[in-house]
């Protein structure tokens, strides 16, 4: 009972009035298998404790596959696979993980057959014998050639070698990765390797550098790709980095795609990335490229036909005003050839926490970080069905015992709701458009509050997030403009202490950094508010008032925004009318 | 409809007659807050997306700390936190992160002080300026003395700098640290301090050497501790790993030390363990320990009065028929002066998955791996109450959304059964009686079963895990004595193609393996089985028959093993009598 009555102070992430954070209402095909499954408490460590919703977590991953344009035929190959986390940041330690796994994987199998040369027979990749090939070289095969490279070494050493000189192998194998000697074992043996380094975008989540510091590469080894001015990633500097690292023999552990930022919804440019990837590889680098699509993965649902197949732009454009612009759409077209992505169902799947999912590809890269699998060097284990042994899938995964009851939920519902334009696509499309709807009519708005305020939307939203800047009329002061927007965000903020019930809205806040916008842009921002040219300055991390500009965030996922009340107007038309009363409030109190 | 009929297929771990892995019926308390939790839907990433569960989180960290024998008021030093984890295996990571953060944070911060030598005045450990401290003193402070040094750094520097040099300089020390250097970055810079180890069991978790894969340090970086013939930590040998890390100048990154193992429930002598390093600094070696209790942590509950106080042993003993021994009931005392520890509600805390929790003795060791803060190098940081800081959870984890349900779970489960012998003691004194019940039992059924196998149970029980070895009279092949145990467990295991609900029993099986027995232990087990002579030997990891003796394992966690039917028997009884039936239905066959 007292739980009970203290949960009454939670968000109310369900109702239309939270526009906040990465949060809405539920499904309810997502919330029942939950609870239902919940009473059965099934660990998707193995299959052996779960065998009603493992196969099911299996399937949740091809499903998401699917979604994003992957192959899940396991009679072909590639053939992707994918399973659930406790949330996108595990994904992402994951997708790293598995990627600098596969990236090392030739260097230690060349040196484990130039150690018994007459061992395995000829092992050759893109046509010569990997004994010959430098590390430089063996680091830069791309995800599907290490899979074939390591399938071709265990046929030849199940074809050649008796079970405990296969064994032994193995063992050599494994004991040339750096997942035995440590990073700086590795490294102290390949010098050459050293300092390879993940290409992100300035927007990636911190996940990332989290991810760096807690996988031992460090966060220097982020290379920062700029943003361009609807904080895209700018694909003419990776280009310009992947040129770099050809140029200087940095290794590229990954770079790292962001389909829906956090803080602003945007999406990079993965068509563009990922030409710029297979155009790198005549410098002689190779890059795998993971998207961390926590929050737009989903989205995917509304390109997606019922046959599976990508929708028309065309075809697209009807449904919405300006939705997918030519970028966007490319960028979703361009998922079916990265390697490896994060995709939170707790976000945009609706479903309770804690589900995020992990999915590649090719299935091959999960062999790569198999626990007990790695000292059995034995092509039986390639003949036998890959899912089998996925069975056992906390040997594959970061985490041990995982909820079953997580499976469960997102399984269900991409049952009730299936991944294309029809099923999720549907609710994802309101998303946007409601988007669509804010953007819309805050021009009427601007105009109406022009004698009060300037507003501007500095970033055009590429999905369903709308970030605000309001300056009150006749101020130049950045710092003065910044404590305003604070003020507006105090009245529609989480309080402990007062009683959420009584807010008129939930918002969110986040910030546009100097450092992330270029000179140009940032004065034509400056100039659009009223405020001092030079005010805003690139400055190292700290509490400054002048290297930012504080803008209100709205996050448009509920899928009742649009929804109109007796006198016409919907969620967002009175989102409107509200920041008009705190803004009156607010100047009236100057 | 579909999935419900569907989850008709999964083990029934509420029942009595799952005496396999370790998972068993729920709390109802836990069972009800998780549901209505979940409809709620809180995160418990910040305070902001959970204001009703965020504190319990908090709280909970608090409780397992209390019931460790851990100091939590926040106005003393040290004082306790913790928080929870999606299981035991990202405990460990997180009990791995967070000593390795502090470890080398001295010599990241010498460094900095070192290049800037007027900046911050003397800062000094062990009463020398830390500028003075070689490499290995400065990796060989313990957490206590880390903190307190980090403390004064903060100090020094709020009263010594202005605000912009203050964040210049936790910049620069920031740079010298691992998590930005990387691995290979770090330890170029000291070389004397690469190689640096854990020290764990041979019967340590496999997460443990995942987790040396996962974040960098390389299995090989294991320093494996022989076990005794109890499969408890030898720590004979772990006081020789400590002289020789000392003399070679090895840094040891933690020890881990086991509280219930996975295979056999043995719990390792935390106290010897703790005497052993607290000697070993006199060498000039600091090792802090992490005390992997994933599984008998709740354990601890036993041993706790009411009033918070450890209970005597003799006053314990009178509940029991042997528990607990002398060596238990000290590692138990001894967890007070560990410095971290994994404890898994979702495993004795009876509590749905996914809950692992993670706990440190001293708060301070937060501040290692806080993400936003670390460049915000100032005292007023300190001056705030940490656990205010710790409101953003998500800055100080290695996750990112958090099920705020989980926490629910636990919160009200330990409100309703407080940890102590009163509350969660109550039950897991069941467990306890259960496994000394199936001890005594198994005397009697030994010699009653003497004429058709032979029976031991290589392990004396620390806890409430039983491990049996069965073999045919008559029979001298180890290799027939195992398969013989695969047939018998074949009856009692999960099988997705027959109806669970028809097995008597559903047991599970382990190995011991050769490589972790004293030949004089391995011979005198053979002998007691009537297995020819040196059978068993140790060989490289593979599929062999003679390197391992094959063991039906069971967990004694349900509380209703004790509960007899209209015959006056119990589970246990029962057990045993289907056991003897599988024995003799497998000899006639054979």
């Amino acid at each position: 009972m007292r739980l009970s009555a203290d949960l009454k102070r939670s968000v109310p992430f369900f109702s239309p009035r939270y526009v906040g954070h990465m949060a809405s209402d539920l499904l309810l095909p997502g919330v029942i298998a939950r609870i239902i499954t919940t009473l059965y408490n099934p660990n998707n460590v193995a299959e052996e404790a779960a065998p009603a919703t493992l196969d099911k977590e299996l399937e949740v991953g091809l499903q998401l596959a699917r979604m994003v344009g992957w192959a899940t035929d396991p009679s072909a190959t590639p053939c992707a696979y994918g399973h659930l986390t406790s949330g996108g940041t595990l994904a992402n330690y994951q997708g790293l993980r598995n990627l600098t796994a596969a990236k090392f994987y030739g260097v230690a199998l060349a040196a484990a057959v130039r150690s018994t040369p007459a061992l395995l027979g000829a092992i050759s990749a893109r046509g010569e014998a990997i004994e010959g090939l430098d590390d430089w070289a063996l680091a830069n095969l791309s995800v599907d050639e290490i899979i074939t490279l390591r399938a071709d070494a265990m046929r030849s050493s199940a074809a050649r070698l008796a079970p405990e000189a296969r064994a032994g192998f193995g063992a050599l194998v494994e004991s040339e990765r750096h997942e035995s000697l440590g990073l700086f074992g590795f490294f102290t043996r390949h010098p050459d390797l050293a300092g390879a380094r993940v290409l992100a975008p300035a927007t990636a989540h911190y996940s990332w550098s989290k991810a760096l510091k807690t996988l031992g590469w460090g966060v220097d080894m982020m290379g920062t790709v700029r943003t361009d001015r609807d904080m895209r990633m700018d694909v003419a500097h990776l280009r310009e980095l992947l040129e770099e690292s050809a140029h200087a023999r940095v290794p590229v552990l990954c770079i790292v795609g962001v389909l829906g930022t956090t803080e602003f919804g945007t999406i990079d440019p993965l068509g563009a990335i990922t030409d710029a990837r297979d155009d790198a590889r005549a410098l002689g680098i190779d890059a795998s490229i993971h998207v961390d699509a926590a929050w737009g993965g989903y989205l995917a649902t509304i390109f997606r036909a019922e046959d599976g197949g990508l929708i028309e732009r065309d075809a697209l454009r009807k449904r919405f005003h300006y939705f997918p612009s030519q970028e966007v759409y490319d960028a979703f077209a361009a998922l079916a050839r990265a390697d490896s992505i994060t995709i939170d169902p707790h976000k945009l799947g609706y479903i309770p926490y804690a589900a995020g999912a992990y999915v590649a590809r090719n299935r091959g890269l999960a062999e790569f970080v198999s626990h007990s699998a790695a000292y059995v060097f034995d092509a039986r284990d390639e003949e036998e069905d890959p899912s089998d042994r996925m069975r056992h899938l906390g040997e594959y995964v970061l985490e041990g015992s995982k909820s079953g009851a997580a499976t469960a939920s997102a399984y269900v519902t991409h049952k009730v709701l299936p991944l294309n334009e029809r099923g999720f696509g549907a609710i994802l499309r309101h998303t946007i458009r409601s988007c669509e709807y804010f953007y819309d009519a805050l021009g009427e708005w601007r105009e109406r509050m022009s004698d009060r305020v300037k507003v501007t939307m500095p970033i055009t939203p590429d999905t369903n997030l709308v970030c605000l800047v309001v300056n009150p009329a006749g101020n130049t002061s950045l710092a003065e403009m910044n404590a305003f927007g604070r003020s507006l965000f105090s009245q529609m903020s989480v309080e402990l202490d007062a009683s959420l019930q009584r807010r008129d809205f939930i918002a969110s806040y986040t910030s546009l950094f100097a450092e992330n916008l270029a000179p140009v842009r940032a004065q034509e921002l400056l100039a659009e508010l009223g405020i001092r040219p030079g005010a805003l300055a690139p400055r190292p991390r700290g509490p400054y008032e002048d290297d930012h500009v504080y803008m209100l965030r709205h996050t448009l996922m509920n899928p009742w925004l649009m929804q109109e009340n007796e006198r016409g107007r919907n969620y967002i038309d009175r989102y409107l009318d509200h920041l008009e009363h705190l803004i009156d409030d607010a100047t009236r109190r100057v």
